[in-house]
């Protein structure tokens, strides 16, 4: 009984930091999970000490809550992302999608070779660099007003090109870390086997949902489409770490293939209650993981202003050239537009302070500069497009 | 990592068990918890064995993912039971609901202390006597297209004072076994104390939210009246333990508190994803927790059948005299339709095991005794409103 009760205090010091958290962000026109994450520094070992270290180490009931949030996340980005969508987009998407997913992981990787990293680790955190949050993007986009004009769809389908080579690169890095020896027949085989799972369960999985999807509808159970959905998640989310990827990756993947039936929508909607009760618990723990007595060094502060210099500016070098053929203050939006990093970054994150391969130093750094790029990017965008909006209004 | 994926292996398999067990039973003409519960049975540590018994003990994650559904099932009860409904529903359904719970905890506690419990004990067994399932009741109802006659109104109103009055029993007795020795100034103090909880969260919850409900609109999360309940529900079913009674109690009184608010409508429908994802994971586990070799002996199926029988007729009797007014046959069927013991009955008995009030022969027979009850409800209740209908249409 007292450890339900313990549990229970637990859930609620979460739950409640977290909304107070978001609020206080939105209040000051930051994306939400900039204040969850904040609160969850602030209740964690190393501030107020609400949340013991034993209590959020990998395994316990609160770390089980967190994860089973981030994959309902991950499925949920799944959902709002169809293949049909990634091929209407065009060459300026994918162009912005890949260049800005190529010069942060370049510029990430020289750096942490430069910093004394092996090369199989620098790729791993290179790889924490890559990833645009098309949930911040899309929901400053939104704010804005402005998701129908250009610039904002090269975004939005640049960051759900981005969204999947940075999960490829993330599952590859995985298996090669995992794999350890970097022997080049086995190599291959890890590639060919996470890059297979990916493209067997993209296709054959959306086919047989466009062909069979009415299935779902055949249960007694009234919430059919969702259950079955979410056992899909669940399933897919094991089986991919079964194929050395990362769960996030398979629960996306279910969401892309969920994506293709005729509830899509209503799925979506009976998503956000889920997401309303569960995500709060990773953003909330992945604050509280923080360490935050690395930053009592100027050393480490140093650090975390060359990697956020670093995942700025190679976004907007990378997604500028992308998208130049709409003009260069386009270019700058399309940029600024790719540099918040967000949920993934920080997954990454946590997956190296899991693996073992990243320090609390550069987790700390690498989770600060996922906040810092997100609390950035929504006033300079906000102020790009009120400038182009002035500027297109003298023109007419 | 491996912890990470074994864990989501046993959330899909679980998960999945739960749906075909439902859909099993409602092809059936079952109710769907039956066919969780018998899933959990069959893939668990007594059976099949594909949940070990050290997985699903109390602490582990998958027990407190259980624990979360069932606190917000308990919510979304109460998010259906408003405190003027009570006022409004006549005599019968209060008496109904008064008698239909003395006489099962009456019987049931001279049973239990005829086979050799304590008085305080035997409370607690006659406790899972008592509470009528108004899910099971409601569904079963809904399913005939009855719901509109006198009957049914009777029942679902008699059933929630039932399970008011059950839970408040249910508090008591737990705080008395929690205090152990029977001394009549803390028992007085400990039943001050748990009915002091329940009628003030009752009476000035109420209050408060049908003054200041607005208040659930002010945050700037779009989900917000969910997100501010839920933190209410984590809140009260943790404040409820300090009380001494059940998590399961203070969030059945958010629930009712939050019934008060213009967007209950809204919040229960917002609660059906929620309610399919978690809930699940308690029947599952709930089935999972059933010894089965305990029904290997005559003994045992014997204390099976008497435990059975007292709780369908104490039911019939106690309904049946609250109903008397309504003529035989109406207070017949409103006996049978009191007779479903179901989630709060078996809660008690996961309670009385976790306690060690109960041996695991005993939870067994209680947890069959709930299933079989849930199980011979719906066939007769349809035959006696058939029945009924044939005759008022001979009478028209």
């Amino acid at each position: 009984m007292h450890e339900t009760a313990h549990l229970l205090l637990a859930l609620f010091v979460i739950f409640v930091a977290a909304q107070v958290g978001a609020e206080i962000a939105q209040r000051l026109k930051l994306p939400g999970v900039v204040g969850e994450i904040t609160a969850g520094c602030i209740i964690g070992p190393s501030a107020l000490g609400w949340l013991a270290s034993a209590e959020i180490a990998v395994g316990t009931p609160l770390d089980m809550l967190a994860e089973i949030g981030v994959v309902l996340l991950l499925f949920s980005v799944g959902l709002e992302t169809r293949l049909d969508d990634l091929r209407k987009v065009g060459r300026s998407a994918f162009l912005v999608g890949t260049l800005g997913v190529i010069m942060p992981f370049v510029l990430g990787a020289l750096w942490a070779h430069g910093s004394g990293f092996d090369w199989v680790r620098s790729m791993f955190v290179a790889a924490a660099f890559v990833a645009t949050s098309a949930g911040i993007t899309a929901r400053v986009l939104q704010e804005l007003g402005v998701l129908n004009q250009i610039e904002s769809r090269v975004i939005l389908g640049a960051a759900v090109i981005d969204d999947i080579l940075a999960m490829l690169l993330l599952g590859v890095v995985t298996s090669l870390q995992g794999g350890k020896g970097v022997d080049l027949t086995s190599l291959a085989l890890v590639l060919l086997q996470a890059t297979g799972f990916v493209f067997v369960i993209a296709l054959v999985g959306t086919r047989v949902m466009r062909a069979r999807g009415y299935w779902l509808n055949r249960p007694i159970n009234p919430l059919s489409p969702l259950t079955i959905a979410l056992a899909i998640c669940l399933g897919l989310a094991w089986l991919s770490t079964e194929f050395g990827l990362a769960a996030i990756i398979g629960a996306f993947l279910a969401g892309m293939i969920a994506s293709e039936i005729p509830q899509r929508e209503e799925l979506e909607h009976q998503m956000q209650p889920l997401l309303a009760l569960l995500t709060p618990f990773f953003f909330v723990l992945t604050g509280a993981k923080i360490d935050l007595s690395v930053f009592n060094s100027t050393a480490a502060l140093t650090m975390l202003g060359i990697v956020t210099l670093i995942a700025i500016v190679s976004k907007l070098i990378g997604g500028g050239l992308g998208a130049l053929s709409l003009g260069r203050r386009s270019a700058l939006i399309v940029g600024i537009g790719m540099v918040p990093r967000g949920e993934v970054g920080i997954v990454i994150a946590s997956l190296g302070l899991t693996a073992g391969v990243f320090s609390n130093d550069i987790y700390a750094v690498i989770v600060a500069m996922s906040l810092l790029t997100s609390v950035v990017t929504p006033p300079l965008l906000s102020m790009m497009f009120k400038r182009a909006g002035r500027n297109a209004s003298k023109a007419n």
